[in-house]
């Protein structure tokens, strides 16, 4: 089968063994999203090498329990060893030994194939398009913040980042009745979030601003963001983590000690939660989809989605066509 | 009256007329502590001018209310303006219009007198010594921990820093029945705690080590600190930060993100806590007294307390001698 791969830092679409795990599931994957985290691992986050890949949506073509064969699936990507103190409280994201998939020590979605544990694999509702489903895991990683910070009503949450991942995160904000407003410095994208009634405002008009939000989602994944996040949160709030990288940013310890503000890392969450909120229409990814490529393109979807600015770019399989209609 | 103030980045021992604020108390100062923050002034940090000095413990002199006359106070270092949003909340310590003793537009009590709102007054009990009082605001510093984080019995918490500040909080923490290992790189302050009953680790023992505490609390305020605190802190456990300075830490956004870290600024805490922990003698901070200065020998006191490695010292004024016996 084909496989996008980084072997050696190289990146190439090389023709592989279908993958076999005689205890996992067998996906053939139809779509898969090329997000940041991609890029950063092409940077050399992550020390990764092997098939990428860890948005996508597929139908199982093999699994342990039949009873999956033929469904259409998402899955959550972290894969614990099952035997340590955090797998045993079911919290197999924080696994020291996990493997994850397409970043860490696991082959990803970015192939015909994938294996996956029949454990971590969600069924797609069928009113959920596989072109929605494929935005299953990146909408979980902004549901996750409603997991980790307690946001009473009346808060103002400001996401900074207009780009794929800070829209989706404004969405699912809003999505649960919170005010958000999502801050950006690009005009065409800040118009696809206001077309879908999300208040935007954006970053140069904020530039001397203080204290304005009492939360703030770091979606920029730079460190001007974060400077920016530091000086947006009120005193006593809370600045949400969202984007990894390898290069570090200049953490003013005052800044966060005076006001006493909370910094919180918030990676991978509940696919569940994600996939009720694409089948109840209250969220809408399919604004973001900038284009789809076919695998066998691969090495041009990957150049177009680390352009500045990019939205989502898609990866399309052979098997997508057979699926959509 | 004698003042040690810092006028255009200049430290000196200068004669002032007395404070005097009619809707405030005239509190006679005995002792006052020279602590970290007070370095950091003198290195840039807040832009202050004015005298120095927020640790003090002193015998009001004149107050709006007699009632206060003559009893032995310490006091809350923030004064709220009294109009705003966070002081109709009590929340003068967040009040963006706030002064605070010695640190931001307010005279502190490295001086013969200081005026304080009596508000802000907390009477010290009869059994606690006024060399022991001149600890109250830094404990209070260290209680603060406990009002922000909610740390489960069961926890191991790693204090960074064997300095006067890491050994209140580990102090502090170990008076509130927790589970602490005070980790620094000294081996005589290390034994000023362990006298105490304190564990202690080298931080050399530690220098590999990874996900050792559920809480790490970093009182180094060094960057490198900061970076073992990371190392330290289990996945989804918090990092307390207690400095503040002008210099800004290297922060790996992976390193928050991926293991989903919290980070809290912590500052001032609630006095009255601190004063009982005093007065049960729960905490010894007289251990960590490496010397007391007259005022009139303010210069050579500061002197003393930014030598590398100094633990607390302390300045004398001239009422001292009469109120100890
Ligand atoms: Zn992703
Ligand atoms: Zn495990
Ligand atoms: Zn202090
Ligand atoms: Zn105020």
């Amino acid at each position: 089968m084909r496989a996008l791969r980084l072997t050696d830092g190289v990146l190439q679409v090389a023709d592989v063994p279908c993958p076999s795990a005689a205890d996992e599931a067998l996906v053939r994957v139809e779509y898969a999203g090329i997000c940041a985290t991609d890029a950063a691992i092409l940077n050399g986050y992550a020390n990764f090498s092997g098939t990428l890949g860890h948005e996508f949506v597929g139908v199982v073509e093999t699994a342990p329990d039949a009873g999956w064969v033929g469904r259409r699936v998402v899955a959550d990507i972290n894969v614990g060893c099952g035997a340590c103190c955090a797998c045993a409280a079911g919290n197999a994201r924080h696994c020291p030994r996990r493997t994850v998939l397409g970043i860490r020590d696991r082959d990803g979605a970015f192939a015909e194939f994938v294996t996956v544990p029949a454990a971590n694999l969600y069924a797609v509702p069928e009113s959920i398009s596989p072109l929605a489903a494929v935005f299953t895991e990146p909408l979980a990683a902004a549901c996750r913040i409603l997991e980790q910070v307690a946001i009473p009503p009346g808060s103002l949450i400001g996401v900074l980042g207009d780009g794929k991942l800070g829209q989706l995160i404004a969405q699912v904000l809003r999505a649960h009745g919170l005010s958000v407003r999502l801050v950006g410095r690009h005009a065409g994208k800040l118009r696809i979030a206001e077309k879908l009634g999300l208040q935007v405002q954006t970053a140069d008009a904020l530039k001397t601003a203080t204290h304005r939000f009492d939360v703030v989602v770091e979606a920029t994944g730079r460190a001007d963001g974060f400077a920016d996040a530091l000086r947006l949160v009120r005193p006593q709030g809370t600045v949400v983590l969202k984007t990894t990288g390898r290069e570090a940013w200049p953490l003013p310890s005052a800044a966060v000690v005076v006001p006493e503000v909370t910094l919180i890392g918030s990676r991978c969450g509940n696919m569940a939660a994600a996939l009720q909120l694409l089948a109840e229409q209250k969220v809408n990814p399919l604004v973001l989809i900038e284009a789809v490529y076919d695998l066998a393109d691969g090495l041009r979807a990957v150049e177009h989605a680390r352009r500045p600015g990019a939205l989502k770019v898609l990866l399309r399989m052979a098997s997508a066509a057979v699926s959509e209609d």
